[in-house]
């Protein structure tokens, strides 16, 4: 019996000192010179297998910069998957890495099926035996409860976690969040928590958690009522434009409570220019914004 | 500039006579004895890099005997996920040949994500100089309408189709899509109506669809009313439970519009037994259901 996700994530958290994950959104046309040096003249496959490569590399030059930095990395499966078969292998790899490097792995694949084939993304997502073995993964529930039977399992069995798809902030995200009364989110807020209660551990943190945009503090507040076991997944911090404060306004009393994201903000240089050491730029700018976390969070306190 | 999708299924299911879609569900636990025993005394990786030649195999004979009976297959991208990066190299390789055998691909995939992700599952999974190059896809709508757009600019460039899961029939499906009035399933009908009006072709079908279970005949005419030029696809016929009057319920007037998925059906024996030839079992399966919906849909009109 594994320790429980929500619990690795508060100790991680601790260990760090700051609730930051880094994305891995690896974007084979944003790689330094001498990755993308490698794919010049090459096409369709035979592009796809040096760029599954070249993403292997940097992602080995990102965990090094991030590690003992963030509490956890988050792949986006979808960036590996338009590498084809090479891609996937590359995030095996590179989640193989991060877990060396003592970084917890949040799959970020927004799945969503039942049955028998909610049951293969478990196993290809979590399970300890299977190819990515990730610590949590992103689920997506309008397919409906029964989109998490086989996750909860692997919470259980296996100290993993999930992060359902509450509540977000892209143009269209209202459409069918914000429908009805009580909200479509408000729905799966209250079924993240009544699923998450048996999985609350000592901190009083749940291995069910939910995925959180960055909102106005009366929202998150709104949320956080709902959901008072649950860790928060914020994306959208850095190049996605939202601020520390507002990622953070979700928080527990006790400061935990919110894992914020960013990525394209750490990965990449936001002036346009290239990256002379990744590694070391890469720590910077990700102490930078774990400092800002972490007074963030102190100053809520 | 291709042929719309919308049309490209209409010829298809002309040429073989029935609306039938084949699954692949390929389960490395059920396979033919002779492929099952290349699997014994593996585990891990090597499980997974032997189980995937096998699920190859698996399918290449399940091919054979769809090849001119069916119009589509279906491939269920979990199984293979499950298999790590072997299995997606399989289901790149099945994709392949399922194309070669004249089948139309339907990744059932059910992404929905936003933005640059979004983007790269368009990539992973539509794009005809991507990995995979199906057909169409299935998409789900839970992060907002602007999950679509890069899926819809394949369809206008490159004939590519999605389904957007509308109305499913699992036990916890009514949960959000029935909420709200009108019910959240109701809001993406009238979604996947509008996006698809664009791409409507001469056969008054359009690359847009949905994915609508088998339901009564009352409920499937209220989404036919709603979705007038949308593709159907309706799984859950043969092994799920469903019966062919009741997955073709929502099919229009002109006998077009409902495609009818089978996968364990026609994959495995029902009774427990081994098929002694794959290719002619499936064959027989396939035709059997191909007769049956072909006789459902002269009956209706």
């Amino acid at each position: 019996m594994s320790e429980p996700f929500g619990e690795r994530l508060a100790e991680a958290v601790r260990a760090v000192g700051a609730p930051l994950c880094v994305g891995l959104d690896p974007d084979p046309r944003r790689l330094p010179p001498d990755l993308r040096a490698r794919l010049e003249g090459r096409t369709g496959a035979s592009w796809r297998q040096e760029a599954a490569r070249a993403v292997e590399d940097f992602d080995a030059r990102v965990l090094a910069g991030v590690a003992g930095v963030a509490a956890a990395v988050k792949p986006q499966v979808a960036f590996y998957e338009a590498l084809g078969a090479p891609g996937v292998a590359a995030l095996e790899r590179s989640c193989e890495r991060a877990r060396e490097a003592g970084l917890l792995v949040i799959a970020d694949a927004k799945r969503g099926d039942i049955a028998s084939t909610a049951q293969a993304y478990a196993t290809a997502l979590l399970d300890p035996e299977g190819p990515l073995a990730a610590d949590a993964v992103t689920l997506s529930p309008w397919m409906g409860t029964d989109v998490f039977a086989p996750f909860l399992d692997q919470c259980r069995r296996h100290g993993r976690g999930i992060f359902v798809l509450v509540r977000t902030t892209n143009p269209g995200s209202a459409w069918l969040q914000r429908h009805g009364q009580p909200q479509g989110a408000a729905l799966v807020a209250a079924e993240v928590h009544r699923l998450g209660r048996e999985l609350v551990g000592s901190t009083g943190l749940s291995s069910v958690g939910a995925v959180v945009g960055a909102f106005a503090a009366d929202e998150a507040r709104a949320l956080r009522e709902q959901m008072p076991d649950a860790w928060f997944l914020v994306p959208g911090v850095g190049a996605q434009g939202g601020g520390v404060a507002q990622a953070l306004a979700g928080r527990r009393a006790d400061g935990l409570g919110s894992l914020v994201v960013s990525a394209r903000g750490i990965l990449y240089p936001q002036d346009g220019a290239e990256d002379a050491d990744v590694t070391e730029a890469v720590r910077v700018r990700a102490r930078s914004l774990a400092a800002e976390l972490a007074t963030s969070v102190s100053a809520g306190r």
